[in-house]
């Protein structure tokens, strides 16, 4: 089958995504004109080095000047695929002012300058799309802006970055520590040498308010997201958490309430039997929560060249066959909604403590809790030597009141050192 | 934010999914204008009965008679939901050659005369969309054509049908055999009163002649599929697999092997640690593999009035957001496919049998295992009286050489009646 239309590309970035895309859209140009009638060609890419031999790919492709990009007015679509958040945010803004439309795999620049830079594309009447900003070749992007219209969505939850659950998977089997798990895992190329924001939940956010954005059309930064990360998380809590019954896991949160956001990533106690505990390794999984779908959950391998890379492709492929600009793209329905103190929210929790082995303490905690009106679900424990270790999981609470419990309790004569907490999905 | 596009649609059928489409649009009127710019309005509905009351829908909108509809010139999608093959052929027929953009929500249709309004749809320059024929609210349609165009997609697997995963979840958790069961599933609303078509395999296998048909573009219809249902699997079947660690699930399975498709249905033998054994009652889960994503699920409710209501507007937000016919939508690229036959697949089955209890017994039928290639990869033998029970397990093997196997071993005269098998997943 002949191409109906020719859609010229400029990539900007040529690291592993770059060139993945690079590849990709080579090897299966045939099938991808077989299947939508779209000649996809790649007609410049943009990096500082243009010397640089990269075998099977054409010399003269590259250049180290944003404006062979932004002037050619065959190009129709721009490519972001550089990363970080200044000079990304440059080139988006200035290829949308150009009049193309932009793909992105950019999730901090979506979630630190995104309000921008969705305006500016619906005043320039261009596209903006950015499946493959969270969950690699998960669609979750699409269908939660296109599938899910009338299904009012009330929450998003889920894991959202494969290092940590990577990591959680590997000290879940027993197969070491926090810092033993990590220093593998980078061994192994699933944590990156300078893991940071990945361990301390920092990319999980700015998906997760990408995520929130969308699904509650607002618009959620990444200083509008609460999150902690998995760094403190223990072999101890990990082992305790298991004989419970759950699995730890870093949870990514959207939900909306009373018309309220909430936004958060933290480290959660997953029952055995969830679904969310099967995700195992570096996979990603998302649920999709409302009143008229009930739940739907998407899962798959949250990141790696290949998986982003056909996600940057579908997202070439739905420009050329959407109407330009007006809604679903680009929607100018954006609400700016309130958002919920984390301390309003209600959640179950799992709290690890060490006391003095003596008659009356229990009586001391139980009271710091029952005080705020947090009713203990179960608890285990253990005595060493003159010490005991409490392990309790809470009923849902509002979180203010578990908070004020467990300072109280932290501050009793009794009390051996911070109690130990997490949330429990 | 005012409106941008009025869309106006002529509804066929006001069953429980009729009625729930019309009631969604109502409900979520504003969210979808405040979403999408798009006003949507059902203007007429067709039912045999314009007479009866129906609260909260104006009398004024029904009619008996087709042609309104047709030739209204302001209705510019009509959506189907009366099922049925041959009234709904000739409706969405009529409607696409009056110029009309088509959804439907009928698999059975779809698998045995989608080829035809295909093509009707490419020549006529018009959509048909068919979210909700597959999987309730899960957007598997959206998702393999408009996400997938790069995947490379090999296999798409999966429970896609509600009642019989209700049935078999309900069995192994010990609530009874398949005839209990099915009697509560009918009760509770999970079955209908006819469930055949739900017990005997042909409602999934028709969802899987539309699934293959999208997922390798070559036309498979319910005539290719191979099926069967769950209706001969014991509470003595789930019983034994569930101790050598195996969930018993209808599967879905279209398979595209040298070129060449395979698309089936039956019931199998599921590991307990796989993510298909946590989908559970009337849940339904896809799983899509391709060399590019490696794999992704989606899962959730399988049907519903709700849920499928859910997917009918987002197909009708889909018409008026795309470009008319073409790619994507209309793919004009159809490939004309082998199908695999079934004999030359290899599958690792389960099988039980009855045996006289004497020595020598088992070497026959190691025996007439080895002669076709089938290794045996676990065992369970238990005596019964002067009858043993044999539960086997086998590596993967191509099933022409196991079906040799079983038929040599049924005519044994050691053997008392006929094997039971199942594939293995």
């Amino acid at each position: 089958m002949a191409a109906e239309t020719t859609v010229r590309i400029g990539l900007l970035g040529f690291g592993t995504i770059g060139s993945s895309v690079y590849r990709l859209i080579q090897k299966e140009h045939g099938q991808i004109v077989e299947a939508t009638g779209v000649d996809l060609q790649v007609v410049r890419i943009l990096e500082k080095d243009v010397n640089l031999e990269r075998p099977g790919v054409p010399q003269d492709l590259f250049t180290d000047d944003i404006r062979t990009i932004l002037e050619d007015p065959s190009i129709s679509i721009v490519v972001e695929v550089i990363g970080g958040i200044a000079a990304a945010f440059s080139f988006v803004e200035a290829a949308l002012m150009a009049g193309k439309n932009v793909v992105t795999a950019n999730k901090q620049l979506l979630a630190n300058r995104g309000a921008h830079l969705f305006e500016l594309a619906k005043d320039m009447g261009r596209q903006i799309r950015f499946e493959a900003s969270v969950g690699g070749a998960i669609p979750i992007i699409r269908v939660m802006r296109e599938s899910m219209i009338a299904a009012d969505i009330h929450t998003v939850f889920g894991i959202v970055n494969g290092t940590t659950n990577y990591i959680l998977t590997a000290m879940y089997r027993g197969e070491g520590g926090y810092a033993e798990t990590l220093k593998r895992a980078q061994e192994l190329g699933y944590a990156e040498s300078d893991p940071t924001d990945d361990v301390n939940g920092a990319d999980a956010a700015a998906k997760m308010a990408v995520l929130g954005s969308i699904a509650y059309k607002s618009r959620v930064t990444m200083a509008d997201v609460d999150y902690e990360g998995i760094e403190k998380v223990t072999a101890e809590d990990v082992a305790y958490a298991r004989d419970l019954g759950f699995v730890i896991k870093l949870i990514g949160a959207a939900r909306l309430v009373d018309d309220r956001v909430s936004v958060r990533v933290y480290p959660a106690l997953v029952p055995q039997s969830h679904p969310l505990a099967a995700i195992n390794g570096s996979y990603n999984a998302v649920f999709l929560q409302g009143h008229v779908i009930d739940e739907i959950m998407l899962s798959g391998p949250g990141a790696g060249g290949r998986q982003t890379a056909s996600a940057v492709v579908a997202d070439i492929v739905s420009i050329v066959s959407t109407k330009t600009a007006g809604f679903l793209q680009n929607c100018s329905c954006y609400k700016v909604l309130d958002f919920m103190p984390a301390e309003d929210m209600c959640s179950a929790f799992f709290i690890r403590m060490k006391v003095e082995d003596r008659a009356g303490v229990l009586a001391q905690i139980a009271s710091a809790f029952g005080e705020q009106q947090v009713s203990i679900q179960s608890m285990i424990q253990k005595g060493q030597g003159d010490e005991a270790e409490l392990v309790l999981i809470t009923h849902p609470t509002v979180e203010r009141g578990f908070h004020a419990a467990v300072e109280k309790i932290a501050g009793l004569s009794s009390s051996k050192g911070a109690p130990v907490f997490m949330r429990v999905l």
